[in-house]
């Protein structure tokens, strides 16, 4: 038995499958350079033992762990590997692998080996890589499933996007509720595989709607005569294609789900959400929303090439530019005052810096607040005059520190007051665009996390130069 | 049967509460207010029935609903709610509730109540809780225990912080793997309770040494003379109390495990973790990550007093303002350039920030790399190449956009080329800053979101200014 160590036992994987390729490049270079009759056949020998090593290999990893091998290997071993792959194994990959490395590995493959490879998924799963894929490639693949696998296709298809209708799997078991628990037992032996992640079996009526859940353990302990509908939970917490996958999985996290039913408008059951696919997406949020707060439009295959990752990154460049300009222009209004006194072009970016630090902790509070529903319509004003307060008392006892420091470098008490004055206004400032900013995103219905800090940056620039130097202007020159 | 609407579901019992909780206000000022003999008569009335409501819709709150019910209520409301419930909810909600809200409510607890809310935990869910309590009183607690669970109290106390040790439950179904599905099906029905997210039995040797998974599914299918360790499975990720947590939760997600049984260093069967404390934990340290990185030392209550919250800002704000303070130095350096073109002091800021933000581009690709296991020791190299062509193919093509608009807007092609040569330069600064930060840190076994976006901040600070200010005094002035 893997007595688990599976963090080193992937480890090992990797270091063995990249010495491998290592093998098979050496292998080829010395191809092109030996020029002697025999090399053929050497070669051949020699290549042949070690792909199959590597073949052997990559037969034995779990899809998930040949997709994180597949991930950090650069794209010309990546691609190696990959055409390995038998078809099925393949999709397997597909499926688990991030999206952009998906990508990457689709674009590289001929449509014969494509469509063969995606004839292995399941339609939802046809669905959910979908988008990665030429259409013309995809309707190739819908047209070789049949009459009821193709309905399944369009129906996942349909739901809205991040919708527990793309995430749910129409695998699951299902009894009637006027059975007893003989009849239960029977239907799951009917079965010869129950699908993972079933610990409850779903009660439905005649019309196919849920009425409640039997547990397996009910099933192993009560006696075969006990009426399905008598032993069953009626409690059960479900939820409908069309709810948010957001929703879900909080509800996931509450509840301690493994498995939930899904039902139509009508109650009828439709399909079944699981935790292991709820975590995935979790997953995937929590990082995108990192990335996307950093200002990059979406994932990034770290080894796409650097021109793919140069424009991934224009888009927040562009408006980090624009709004840098504006704030220089703020300054240029003030160009006489720093020509009578330079100083101030040197302590004005500490008072922009401090505002943007502050602004942006208030902007990661709100944003966290807000994901978990902790900032409710009936608190909002509670938080923001604590933040006001929050930001009074740390102008006061920072801006009073900096104009001390600043007054005694510069030898100058105005200086000093006109600087502890600025950061305590600025901090104020953040504190206010830091909530407002992620409030009124979430109102409008955006996402609060995308371009939050960049609105916030160019307020407490453009205000802390504005403050600073205005206060300078008329009480300093 | 509650066909979810979880969140709406949710969103109706806070109202419902809040209103609850409002009323009861209303009626304590009333009484103030009210100076007539019949007042008590009324007021004792009104304000018992208004009582009894709000403890009926209190029982009949699943534990984590009530806990997030209290994390959104003010202070003041939150303590009514939190008297009201009986000692064993009042300890489900501790252990649901975030940590700074659980502190508040142990903080605001007279010893004799609180002492009996802890006494409903059991031994591991004390460990977990007891950091934020008076060691006094967990004294008591852990007094009140027999030896059974004093000593499990105390093995889970010493393993370390993150460790699996402290996420495990000693909860547990173990069948003999020389006994058959009849004898395991016995000992199922011995246990009135299977524990939650029971999906597979664990199977021991006579030495308890753990020998594989029998599942629920196996149980109900083979026939009762089949022998346990032919029907189970030997392939069973396990882990060990040391692990660390995080480790242990990329394996829950790349297996999709439900439940994984934990062994001591002779492979003994020791405690099980499950789906849901994995989910916690990610949950937690997907927070406090971006907490950190925002540069907040932890978690905030929303409802803390401000004074709290202000400390809480403090470490940072105060890193920051040395930083600021440092580049602020470099512009002093040249605060004579400035004098002679006073332009410079507009446009520097615009080089500082670009390399701030592409800088911050790379350090959350790096921190969620390493997180993900994405970046190796073998192919970092290739990694910092590309970073270094990104920044200089974005160098060159925004160093030029930027080089034009200065040169238009001041009327200098020098003060343009100048402008661009310093952005393509501090992009580059930017790019190995990014990398190399959050690299180090994790080299040093540091967390690298802590502290990443300062060090690089103030890198892009202060070499913008060198290079943009030096090569304006090398080639203007």
């Amino acid at each position: 038995m893997s007595t688990s160590r599976s963090q080193e036992r992937l480890q090992e994987s990797l270091s063995l499958v990249t010495t491998l390729l290592e093998k098979q490049r050496v292998i080829e270079t010395l191809t092109h350079k030996q020029e002697s009759k025999n090399k053929e056949l050497v070669e051949s020998l020699v290549h042949r033992q070690n792909l199959a090593l590597l073949q052997r290999k990559l037969r034995d990893l779990h899809p998930a762990d040949l997709a994180h091998i597949i991930e950090v290997l650069p794209q010309a071993d990546r691609l190696v590997v990959w055409a390995e792959l038998e078809p099925y194994r393949a999709a397997q990959v597909l499926l688990e692998a991030s999206r952009s490395v998906g990508d990457s590995l689709v674009e590289a493959t001929e449509r014969r080996r494509l469509v063969e490879v995606l004839g292995q998924l399941d339609p939802d799963e046809l669905a959910y890589v979908r988008e990665s894929i030429d259409p013309d490639i995809v309707a190739e693949v819908y047209h070789s499933l049949d009459a009821r696998e193709q309905s399944l296709f369009r129906s996942t298809v349909a739901y809205p996007e991040e919708s527990v209708g793309r995430l749910m799997s129409p695998e699951l078991v299902w009894v009637r509720d006027t059975w007893d628990m003989g009849g239960a037992l029977e239907e799951v032996r009917r079965r010869a595989e129950l699908p993972p992640r079933t610990e409850t079996l779903f009660v439905v009526d005649a019309r196919h709607v849920l009425r409640g859940a039997l547990s397996l353990k009910d099933l192993l302990l009560r006696p075969p005569g006990a009426s399905v509908s008598a032993v069953m939970s009626t409690d059960v917490v479900s939820f409908t294609p069309q709810d948010h996958a957001s929703d879900a999985a909080k509800a996931f996290e509450r509840y301690d789900l493994i498995a939930a039913p899904v039902v139509d408008e009508r109650g009828k059951l439709v399909g079944r959400l699981t935790v292991d696919v709820v975590m995935d997406f979790l997953q995937r949020q929590a990082q995108s929303e990192a990335l996307r707060r950093a200002g990059l439009s979406g994932e990034e295959d770290y080894f796409a090439p650097a021109w793919t990752s140069a424009k991934n990154r224009w888009l927040w460049l562009f408006v980090n530019l624009l709004t840098a300009f504006m704030a220089s222009r703020v300054i240029g209004l003030f160009e006489s005052t720093i020509q009578d006194l330079v100083a101030l072009a040197a302590l004005m970016p500490i008072v922009a810096s401090v505002g943007g630090n502050t602004g942006n902790q208030t902007v990661a509070l709100m944003i966290r607040g807000l994901a978990l529903d902790r900032i409710t319509r009936a608190n909002t004003r509670h938080l923001l005059r604590k933040e006001l307060f929050v930001s009074l008392m740390n102008g006061a006892v920072w801006g009073t520190v900096v104009g001390l420091v600043a007054a005694v470098l510069y030898g100058s008490v105005p200086l000093g007051l006109v600087m502890a004055a600025a950061i305590l206004l600025n901090l104020v400032v953040a504190a206010m665009v830091g909530c407002a900013v992620p409030l009124v995103l979430h109102r409008l219905g955006r996402d609060p996390a995308q371009g939050a800090s960049v609105l916030l940056t160019f307020s407490t620039d453009s205000m802390g130069f504005f403050i600073f130097l205005g206060l300078a202007r008329a009480f300093l020159v």
